[in-house]
């Protein structure tokens, strides 16, 4: 049985059953003083430089929205787990706390606080996988489109990749994401209505295989859509089907239509792109556009690039949405400080460091970075503090940057990359110091009994 | 800017922009004619011998459900890129065709149709981006899940992947998809709400860290949820930890409170277990479990259950929900016949079989499977057909198998699996044979002008 009710993206049940019994027992106890919670990313994927932050927006809207539904307060009454008192303090609970995070857009490293939720425990603790959920993918993706945009040159650059994202939600932040990260935009509808994000399209090869003939598809699609002809050439023949597209164009031009591109999504693209380029030019179609999309990647299209092939856009699905060669980051939201205590967990492989903690970032005077330190929020640093006020009390301090203007932080921080975190592979190390405060606290902690 | 509006999950609008420029098209052509598309996995990745078909149910929900709302509709409209002839198409577009399919829980392999859409074009077309988004993930999922099952031994698996899931419907149908494909439950409350899954919890370091001390945490916990007694050793000092819970199991046996399990998270978990099954074994506490979690997949379950690790279950989390060795499968869902004509595209390195196909399984008098061909509709061999009747003119035409009934089609189905399936790596092939029907069929159509 599937029961649908409440969207799952705002569900308050969407969190794991131990945020529910630990609830409990925080309110059996009266453990509801103030509880500091960080995001932060613990080590980065092997070919990983650098990270992009992005989520922050879908993470203010969970928390503003936070409330238990009927449908959901049934459950948890239903479920024989807990009491009339959980069931009220449930039925009341709203986020009220304080959350200072990095703008979305800004280039991050591991051990560096994302975002910081300071809240009474029982709300700081029942976010937390909603929270990590969001930031965890949003920043995955925006980290993977970030270096499609540093090797794409500036050609244009598209999501495609909605059908293989895990499912619905993951279709929809990946759009948001890979613009965040420096896209164009997407091709998945839904995005436009949510973001307001440029949403693009061209035809697939079902339309192609349904009419009898290529030729009679792509005159029918140029008349029926003359807005939007972009015309799909590997259904069976590429260069034939730029042939066709070459007979075709005077005949639809006298009707006032015009062919904005070509799309390649099979085959060597460099080199069919070289082919239909040609055909295309010598057909007297030189601003016909090339647009490639197929198992694409950072790598191929850098290769794509660099090869000279004649490309002006990229489409970009699986690899981009599932961040297929580094599909997770290893993050985490960990309890800083809990009733004014700073608190440290030493797991082996997994310690923490403690209390609330902010990142300063040096800036070369050619305006590169030049180097982060990490320290306790009380020990200011020379350089930019990056966590920033975002609500207090449970209210906006500011307002929220959305996609569109985290995508330009995004760009303008991508210019000041040092070289070494430019490359796809083997990037350079950058320094993220750990500050003197920050290391005397953490040994100050592990001395005392547990 | 954000809207909210209706959820992801059900939009029609979640959808590619080329399947409503299509549309247009088609409905101006007055191209409405039976299409069938076929959904299929074109290859294994490398380490998979097989999969298991998985959310069919999410399919039929999203195709019976489907309709432009006015939100949606006003959104067409003010995009400037449709008159009001294809509003109006598009507020009365239903599901209105046939469907058949593999049931959920089925294992299948590449080239083999898990399903078949049979309705008129734009119909088909349109619901093809979110049919492949739906299949693909949880079949992906699903195929993760049996391979854990295969070496588990039959100890308990959870799913624990909500948070580094991609989003919040990944996360969901990650839950589902796993426990179709043998899991015995998610730490994901929604899971239960929506499919009525087996939703378990324990606790988190965070609870640990916001008490004075361990012992008075395990204490707290176990006296407010006497229900939920498993608790996590890892925070600090694993071993240390149990000798804890061994000097306050006899206080809480005083009070009637049992402690049923303890979570190791961090660590060489096989070593850690050795450890704490002594430490809880020489205290009097055999029947208290012990529950394995922390970058858990496939392969460590295997190197655990080989090495005798004395481990009851294992919470399996970010690389189940990412299938993080293998995030995504090479699928499609194809235009196969329109009009009454089958159609195949050549697409280099992405040909497909044309037409509306059925897959025959034949099983050996041991009941292990043998072999499978692939072959059209109207052309019977031996064997079990796989696909079956679901919608027919829009509505079922049988019950629809739940999650838990699919769960039992798994497991029955894994118990037939050929050894050489079983393998985690280097899997034996499977003999999936296309019948003399279909290549002919495809030879035919490759003779002819395009």
């Amino acid at each position: 049985m599937t029961r649908s009710g409440t969207p799952a993206e705002s569900s308050l049940l969407l969190t794991d059953l131990y945020q529910l019994t630990m609830l409990d027992s925080y309110f059996r106890r009266g453990m509801t003083q103030p509880a500091a919670f960080e995001f932060f990313v613990r080590a980065l994927p092997p070919s990983r430089g650098f990270l992009v932050a992005a989520g922050l927006e879908q993470v203010v809207h969970h928390l503003e929205a936070l409330r238990a539904t009927p449908e959901e307060l049934r459950w948890v009454a239903d479920s024989g787990r807990f009491d009339d008192a959980f069931l009220e303090r449930l039925a009341a609970l709203r986020f009220t706390g304080d959350v200072d995070a990095m703008p979305e857009g800004t280039v991050c490293f591991p051990d560096e606080p994302l975002l910081r939720v300071v809240a009474p425990l029982p709300e700081a603790q029942l976010v937390e996988t909603r929270i990590v959920n969001l930031l965890h993918f949003e920043t995955l993706v925006a980290s993977k489109a970030a270096r499609c945009v540093l090797v794409a040159g500036g050609r244009r650059l598209i999501d495609f990749g909605l059908r293989r994202a895990h499912g619905a939600e993951a279709g929809l932040l990946a759009a948001r994401a890979s613009w965040v990260g420096g896209f164009d935009g997407t091709a998945t509808v839904l995005a436009n209505l949510r973001f307001d994000m440029p949403v693009v399209g061209t035809m697939a090869h079902s339309y192609v295989l349904a009419h009898d003939g290529e030729e009679r598809a792509f005159a029918d699609f140029a008349r029926d859509r003359p807005g939007d002809v972009v015309l799909l050439l590997d259904t069976w023949d590429t260069e034939r089907a730029a042939e066709r597209v070459v007979r075709l164009a005077p005949a639809l031009a006298a009707e006032g239509i015009q062919i904005h591109g070509v799309r390649l999504d099979s085959g060597d693209l460099g080199e069919h792109a070289r082919r239909v380029r040609r055909i295309l030019d010598d057909g007297g179609l030189p601003d016909v556009t090339i647009f490639a999309s197929g198992n694409l990647d950072e790598h191929a299209v850098a290769r794509l690039v660099a090869a000279g092939a004649p490309i002006d856009g990229f489409g970009i699905g699986t690899r981009l949405d599932t961040s297929a060669d580094a599909p997770y980051l290893d993050c985490a939201y960990k309890l800083q400080e809990y009733a004014g205590v700073p608190r440290r967990k030493l797991s082996e492989g997994k310690a923490t460091w403690p209390g609330r903690r902010q990142v300063y970032r040096r800036v070369g005077s050619d305006g590169v970075l030049a180097g982060d330190a990490v320290t306790l929020v009380d020990d200011p640093l020379p350089g930019e503090p990056l966590l920033r006020p975002v609500l207090r009390g449970g209210r906006r301090v500011a307002t929220l940057p959305d996609a569109r203007a985290a995508r330009e932080r995004t760009l303008a921080q991508l210019a000041c990359l040092p070289e070494g975190l430019r490359r796809l592979a083997d990037p350079a190390p950058y320094a993220v110091e750990i500050a003197p405060a920050l290391r005397h606290l953490a040994a100050e902690l592990d001395a005392r009994p547990t």
